[in-house]
């Protein structure tokens, strides 16, 4: 059969309508633009990235922390030199190599009991995330309940997978069990299923908020009585002043209610890209035999990324050896500059936006006392337009809230991520972010007041 | 409203069957059963892995690689200490870090020209093909070709993203292209579109097939007529025989019709998990800004996994620094060993189970020129029943290759895979072959012979 020839040289053109759909979404697209903005205006001072600040990564020694992890193979697990390379340079379990000092970490400092064959090392949280949405959504009248507004990654994986979402808005204690219990029936009259609810309860990216301990009680109550599954996202919890820490949902957990998705990145090396997941559940099979939702993300991971890097493992473990299987210590610095941070970015929005520092208009903001985040609301729609202005004519770099909101509701608001500034660019970006909202572009419309112009007045 | 606190007692299990159903698949769970086998019979000598020698792992030095890295940073990039530690601890872009290097690899090693943008490093080749696949399959109406029979990370990644395959047989010439295009016909004919090929040209996993010249030029004359993208695999291409090396499909590719993807766990260092995908092809979208197709495998990328693990990606960059970019020095002496390994299988083979050996009946099996995989044809089903009694009563494994076929075809193959083994366990390994063989129930089924037992005249 004679081709034609002239096929051969017209360059391949996709369409980009032809492609997943995943990958025109909007929250895909605002991330895009969001990141051309940051390279576009590289001096200017960024409050959207929510990346743990640099000043932990200059102490930072991963030969060190390897050869710790070594030493362990060899003085407490009596493995040979030869079987450590095997064991850190050959492809490895797709369940991980380090779950047992995962899961000591975790009891030592949560009182998380599980077993270490219940956890997945995964390529950051991120891939957990992935994994769980995998194995629980089977069909598209399954559908994954989320706070709203919601984690970027949640977001994504869900689109990804063509998993479809029903906000739940988050209120004053984090969470609408009401809205929740109301989402599962509507859900079943239609025939459809909530399967599982992504929750952050402490200081959620990105509205910051914190679930109070009685809401954790009454949503894993709420859980079990409408069979849904709980993927708690542990990512923030160590920002927690001490005095305001709570249990984790997992570990008020006494029926594996609750997938446990956790991260070494903020605590540890974000460069590792090392998280976990906790999935306790059983799975019952045809063959009777006993299996752990575990098992199961850990055969899907072998089709995502076959396994976690065995040298990445080995630098989160050297870490957790070196600190007796806790984080305290090394969250301890860290736990202390978010403070530091939070409480700057605070003092700096008080002094320039709060009414009695002369600021022209309504400004408001949450007051969270833990996390990266901080939401402001502002009286005009926040859109890539405005900050465009922001980065183009004042120098500030902010992330408007509608990329993390399920629905319209984010549309007035804005996200300030203080963790990865100085002192000093806080206080110079909450200032140059003050001359921003100032502009007549930002300003609420000036209501005509009985002849004279409110623009004049406000002043 | 009262809760029912009973609820809260009783603990969590899940049905498998409502779970996704790639966890149902048969291949996930032929691969599990295939681990459990291997865990259970430590001591039998296996055929079953087909993952890189172990010797080549002693010589290795992360540590070594990552100061490479850091010192081509610093003194080709004019990077500080402070930015070096950035670079290699924080979060990275999805894209990768060592885009450039990998770039300048590819053209010297295999003359392939293409721009560091066009590329995006993948936790393995596995999250590439994850990508790739995620990329271009939107709609159940979207078909994927694969070779039959084909590697079960491909198929395993379609079945997780719910992705249609269709079979197009191996041949003597690697495949079938008139196959295609009638498969191809076929699906535009229901409605349907085959939108990619997934072929490894160069030694397939698990046929050990290769693709000779004239096979390449006219897949990819039918890929530019039929609009299928060709998704090449190179995993095996190190493991030629130099007079045998052929130009791999991208080299060959004047119209960005090939995605490659690519590993350097074969030749560099399983452990790090660290491949890549080559995407150049143009995506065009309503704002008309122009984008290639890696720009939307890097922006699913930040769903599945964020970015690859920085410091996984300086243990490679330092690798390739150190052979100034180029794998020719390193997949030598693997090269040689693979080579080595395989004579010495298909030397055994013809000892133990050829006719002049005086096996008692016949045997068959191809004889690959290189990569790590030989097939062999049993007169009998080859199944998990079988594998079981060869490893209980024989001490050695090998895989069903029923495992990799996407139809019935492969009922009566397995797969021996000889990289990693010693050269005295591949000869003692396939001498146990040959006893597992003459038992009876592997054994055909005599032929009645004018009343004589064929099986005594048969031994």
């Amino acid at each position: 059969m004679p081709l034609e020839t002239g096929h051969m040289r017209r360059l391949v053109e996709l369409d980009k309508a032809t492609l997943h759909s995943s990958l025109c979404d909007p929250v895909l697209d605002s991330i895009n633009f969001l990141n051309e903005v940051m390279d576009r205006y590289p001096r200017a001072i960024s409050f959207a990235p929510g990346a743990p600040n640099t000043r932990f990564l200059d102490d930072l020694d991963v030969s060190a922390a390897i050869s710790r992890y070594r030493t362990y193979l060899i003085d407490e697990k009596g493995l040979s030199e030869t079987q450590v390379n095997r064991h850190l340079y050959q492809y490895g379990p797709s369940r991980g190599l380090i779950n047992e000092l995962v899961a000591n970490t975790l009891q030592n400092d949560q009182g998380i009991k599980v077993a270490p064959e219940s956890i997945v090392i995964t390529v950051g949280c991120q891939e957990a995330i992935l994994l769980a949405l995998r194995a629980l959504f089977a069909s598209p009248t399954d559908l994954l309940a989320a706070t709203n507004p919601c984690f970027s990654g949640m977001v994504g994986a869900a689109r990804l997978l063509d998993v479809n979402i029903v906000p739940i808005d988050e209120t004053d204690a984090g969470i609408d069990c009401d809205r929740l219990v109301e989402a599962c029936r509507n859900a079943r009259a239609v025939g459809n299923k909530v399967k599982a609810l992504y929750v952050a309860p402490d200081f959620a990216n990105p509205s910051g908020s914190m679930l109070d301990l009685e809401t954790r009680e009454r949503l894993l109550a709420v859980a079990a009585q409408e069979s849904v599954l709980l993927l708690e996202d542990n990512a923030y919890a160590f920002t927690s002043p001490h005095n305001l820490a709570l249990p984790t949902l997992k570990a008020l957990d006494r029926c594996a209610r609750v997938i446990y998705l956790g991260t070494f990145a903020k605590v540890c090396l974000p460069g590792a890209r090392v998280g976990f997941v906790v999935a306790d559940q059983a799975v019952r099979d045809s063959s009777g035999r006993p299996r752990l939702l575990a098992d199961e993300l850990a055969a899907l991971k072998s089709m995502v990324t076959v396994n976690t890097s065995p040298v990445s493992q080995a630098i989160i473990a050297g870490m957790l050896l070196e600190h007796g299987c806790s984080l305290t210590s090394l969250s301890e610095e860290k736990n202390a500059l978010y403070q530091r941070n939070l409480r700057l970015l605070l003092e700096a929005l008080n002094r320039h936006l709060a009414p009695e520092s002369g600021f022209p208009y309504r400004v408001s903001w949450n007051t969270p006392r833990g996390g990266f985040f901080v939401r402001l609301r502002l009286p005009v729609e926040v859109d890539n337009k405005l900050l465009q202005i922001s980065a183009d004519e004042y120098g500030v770099l902010w992330t408007p809230m509608r990329h993390f909101h399920l629905d319209a509701s984010g549309n007035d608001y804005l996200r300030l991520s203080c963790s990865y500034l100085s002192p000093e660019h806080i206080e110079d970006g909450i200032r140059r972010l003050a001359l921003f909202l100032r502009d007549p572009r930002v300003r609420p419309a000036p209501v005509s007041q009985g002849g004279v112009d409110a623009r004049a007045v406000e002043a």
